[in-house]
């Protein structure tokens, strides 16, 4: 089974993918023509330290040059940062992106698992018993906020919170944004404001502006000893050409308004639709994508009955605390999320 | 200073780079359309384990798939060989490539550097006296083959007998293969005839198809244990969607003949030419870049005033064992190497 969603390479090429959460609106037209101009750069390595890139997420952000860390998608700066701090034991709200597990398990590091809460249809926190479970000695806390697969988000007070009753115990928290762009008013929302020298940032470029083949992620983080050990330990030229440019995409203004507007518009109907089908949950959402409960039916035979309508989705049993009664998928565009509602109800056998 | 060749973003377009070694025949035409073609495939991700490029790669060089591996340019491969093996005792041949330091220095591998001996133009390496420091326990050497910046070659042969010598301490080797292709003979001359599970060999795309902006590398493990390793510390996706179809490289067969034509009689060319400004020596080289030693002006002085000219030349003073009377210079086209030997004249004060 595949450890994540999008692997579309090998079904037909007919397929819907619901199971990547990628903004349906495809690449942006104005960023697609800097790619092109970019292809008469390939022969030249790309620009050292990527300072044009880090320069627009300064002015977008609003954050000095020296906290501003770019990589080969988030998950290399997530790898970098958990490198870095080499924390002997480490809590994950889970269930959650399996590549944190991945990172932690490379450097050896204890890994506990602390559970969102089920009740009806969203995944709450339980925050005071999660008070004292970090009074166990996590050197590090991960959050990925929104959450994936849950859809979850935990709002900047509650980082607060969390920051004071750990600060006798130094914590240090690693918090993935990659999906938090998808909120209307996140700069709002981030826990970027905090500028806390405990907390390191990670968002990425892959999800809202569909460029997953791109590979460009960038990150925030205060902590200075932090940042020279990443940069002790980094690669070179990690970020390619095209990658490079994606600094660009904050000016895609009109794209962004559209982003909005679909979604706000999309996610309200979609999920309407999908409530009105009898024998599955349909989980809130702060962003993107959504995770549904079956049941009627397993999250595998769902799969290989909708592969055979065209479309593919996720399932959620190899998520921590999640079964086989799990599927995540993803919200797109009005007129495939209908065909997609259709071929649900068909599957489930309504 | 700059650790690297090849930025030229701090000077003005008009540069001629002699610093970075890329192939002046620029990217192929035939893979710049596959490129633009796969400007559409952007909103997907990279196909998972990149299995299209491993088969390309197997078939070119006929290695079983499960012994091939591929990375966001040769240094993620380089990195994580040696994260992979964590040698406590490292010996780089060198004066070389930089990377290799900064990648044991993330580990904390204690170095030690063994000296190539400077003979008139070539640089040579005493193989008894390296046998003699090979007893001294390390765990690993490093050997970048052809070397830059010395356009050294060690031959298969050589490898043998260093297998053979040190075979009761089990030392690794890692062979960087980075500018093997350069030469027309490489598949008989490269290390990876011996199939030895004791060799670690990167090689890149980057310099002999001329695309150092889209960062994909491949290397060749025959040990399973350390390909084992690898997989679990591994970042997912760490080449991006044009990395993921260099394969198609490998068809560009008139692009190849070509490069070989031009480097075979530019090579003698240039070199010919370059013999006579006095007060230089220039070295043998068996690869696209020749290391050349001032007796009349330091290398920085000689930067500057080249600059002044629109050429930019990669000082060598940073490369262990040399100092500021040494530079690299690439390789490039008939037109362009004519105008360098004049403005080095120039410069030279000749």
């Amino acid at each position: 089974m595949d450890l994540h969603g999008g692997n579309i390479y090998k079904y037909s090429e007919k397929i819907t993918d619901y199971s990547a959460n990628i903004n349906p609106l495809g690449v942006p037209k104005g960023f697609k023509k800097l790619l092109k101009k970019e292809m008469n750069n390939l022969v030249n390595y790309p620009e050292p330290n990527y300072n044009s890139l880090k320069e627009a997420i300064k002015k977008e952000f609003v954050v000095p040059l020296e906290n501003i860390i770019v990589g080969n998608g988030a998950t290399e700066l997530i790898f970098l940062f958990i490198k870095a701090i080499n924390p002997k034991k480490t809590l994950i709200l889970a269930p959650t992106f399996a590549e944190y597990t991945r990172a932690l398990e490379s450097i050896d590091s204890e890994i506990h698992y602390f559970p969102y809460t089920e009740s009806n249809n969203e995944f709450l926190l339980d925050i005071e018993k999660l008070k004292v479970e970090l009074d166990k000695n996590y050197e590090l806390v991960i959050i990925c906020n929104p959450n994936n697969p849950t859809g979850s988000f935990l709002a900047p007070d509650f980082f607060v919170e969390l920051l004071a009753h750990t600060s006798a115990h130094n914590t240090k928290l690693l918090v993935d944004e990659a999906f938090i762009d998808f909120m209307k008013d996140y700069k709002n929302l981030s826990v970027l404001n905090l500028k806390n020298d405990r907390i390191f940032i990670t968002r990425a470029f892959t999800k809202f502006f569909a460029i997953p083949g791109i590979r460009a992620g960038y990150g925030f983080c205060f902590d200075k000893n932090i940042l020279e050990k990443i940069s002790k330990i980094k690669e070179p030229w990690s970020l390619n050409s095209f990658a490079s440019i994606t600094g660009n995409l904050f000016e895609e203004k009109s794209y962004i308004k559209k982003t909005y507007k679909w979604l706000d518009e999309e996610k309200v109907c979609f999920i309407k639709k999908l409530n009105k089908i009898s024998g599955i949950t349909v989980f809130k959402t702060n962003t993107n994508f959504i995770l549904i409960k079956l049941h009627k039916i397993s999250g595998s035979k769902l799969k290989g009955k909708l592969i055979n309508f065209g479309f593919l989705i996720r399932q959620a049993k190899n998520f921590e605390f999640l079964d086989d009664s799990y599927i995540r998928i993803a919200i797109k565009d009005k007129s495939s999320n209908k065909k997609f509602v259709k071929a649900l109800e068909k599957a489930i056998g309504n």
